[in-house]
């Protein structure tokens, strides 16, 4: 392998112990923790495990958590009274709504109930126009840590070709708004599914950024030599969880890459916790 | 020339025509007429010409307008008054606050107070982001006649490459974000000032969309043999207005074009009559 590893458990492991720190220091200005408070509907495995995670992530940067679990057959009506009552809640700066949702529950309805503020996941209409506008409140968990993760590599976007594959409200469309931006100033591509020759297009990234959910879909052919291999994909396959990419093959074509597991995937959470911070000093504002 | 016109005179003259009946049917069915509110601060030439157009196109199809005047030296609270009165209006169906504001004025804060219902040049943030969403409520202007455009001279945008020249918040990022969206299905690049080798990128365009605001930016040499370019620039020079593509050797290489003036600008107001008409729709359920 030749690609420098952009190591997410390293930074991870860095910017919680920051968020810790500024957690205390919140705590001594405000009396009050900053407090996420978790809403899960239904028994879904993988997203008990997701909560869990999210939760402990919180008990080790000194954040509060709170859990509200809600049967599988939950309506829309009784989610929304409880996204009422937590936007009411003084000592709740966080909301976070675990998806996906029951069908039978309309998730736009819901994401756009959750109070702008509170608003962690950056899901919320608002929130998406703010940041396309350039005026972010909160960044999406995703996007967020893969910019915290080429800031602190020393990556530089501006003048950049930035391809993103997959155009995903929660990764692709708003990492790209996100890396247009006047600062951010990369050139950006957005490929998706309905691409015509995604090979020509991917070759020409200086940054890739995968989040198709496809395992090993980025063949080391696709890459441009030296280029920064960003893989966002989390896919559960018999040999394990793997990504977006091709590991082996395009580590030794990449000039920089995120190995999964081990990359982008902890940076997520981190990033929750770090919004769940700025929520509670945007509510003592 | 060898490129087909993409009369823009011809589609709002045509599209205008289906608004005035549209016009008529509401209010048969509503007992009201559809109300535009423009608002207009200080002197500004350009801009009286602007509302008084816009005025004129609403006179045409049967759209109530009024004009709301306000001195150069108004304040960010002042206006955000007269905005909060138009909000509550029953009679007025759309606001228009015509840009740009003089300096001392907050314009975020303006755009931002316009109720998201009334808001029918769809800069509010929450606009903003059901675009991105792909759940618009109201599209921008420009870009709403751009893709207008496409559509009724049947040019498809599935799997093609669109190149957008210029990422401002009127035109750029708003039309970026549409044509990427499911249904649209492009494959999108945003280019801007600090895009490097831009013909080269430019030159992969299927469809080209130029919103740079710099005059014959986009020359021959930049363009792929049969591409669509859609000219979005006006600018007023010693020949008269010109558009940002060097339109006599583009349209002896490209495959369709708008001309400037008579292109995308007559469509702007005419969508904007649109969104009048749908704000009037939407205030009624």
């Amino acid at each position: 392998m030749t690609a420098v590893l952009l190591n997410g458990k390293e930074l991870a492991r860095e910017i919680q112990s920051e968020i810790s720190d500024e957690v205390v220091e919140f705590l001594q200005n405000n009396a009050t923790t900053p407090c996420l408070a978790a809403v899960l509907v239904g028994e879904d495995p993988a997203s008990e495990v997701y909560v869990r995670n999210k939760r402990k992530a919180c008990e080790r940067t000194g954040i509060d958590s709170q859990l509200h679990k809600l049967p599988a057959e939950t309506t829309t009506d009784e989610l929304l009274k409880l996204v009422a009552k937590l936007n009411k809640d003084a000592d709740v700066h966080g909301i976070l709504v675990q998806l996906p949702l029951p069908k039978q529950i309309d998730e736009a309805r819901i994401l756009t109930a959750v109070h702008p503020l509170k608003d962690v996941d950056a899901f919320h209409p608002e929130n998406v126009g703010r940041i396309v506008q350039g005026r972010p409140r909160y960044l999406p968990c995703t996007p967020h840590g893969v910019v915290e993760m080429l800031r602190r590599y020393k990556i530089e976007t501006p003048g950049k070709h930035v391809v993103v594959v997959g155009r995903s409200d929660i990764v692709g469309k708003p990492i790209a708004n996100m890396l247009m931006q006047r600062g951010a100033d990369a050139t950006v591509t957005v490929c998706h599914s309905r691409t015509r020759d995604l090979p020509s297009i991917t070759r020409q990234a200086d940054i890739l950024i995968v989040a198709i959910g496809k395992a090993h879909f980025v063949t080391a052919e696709m890459v441009k030599p030296g280029a920064v291999v960003v893989d966002v994909g989390i896919n559960r396959t018999e040999s394990g969880i793997v990504g977006d990419v091709d590991f082996g093959p395009v580590s030794e074509v990449a000039g920089w890459i995120t190995p999964v597991p081990g990359g982008v995937g902890l940076l997520t959470v981190t990033m929750l916790l770090a919004n769940t911070l700025a929520a509670a000093r945007n509510l003592q504002t």
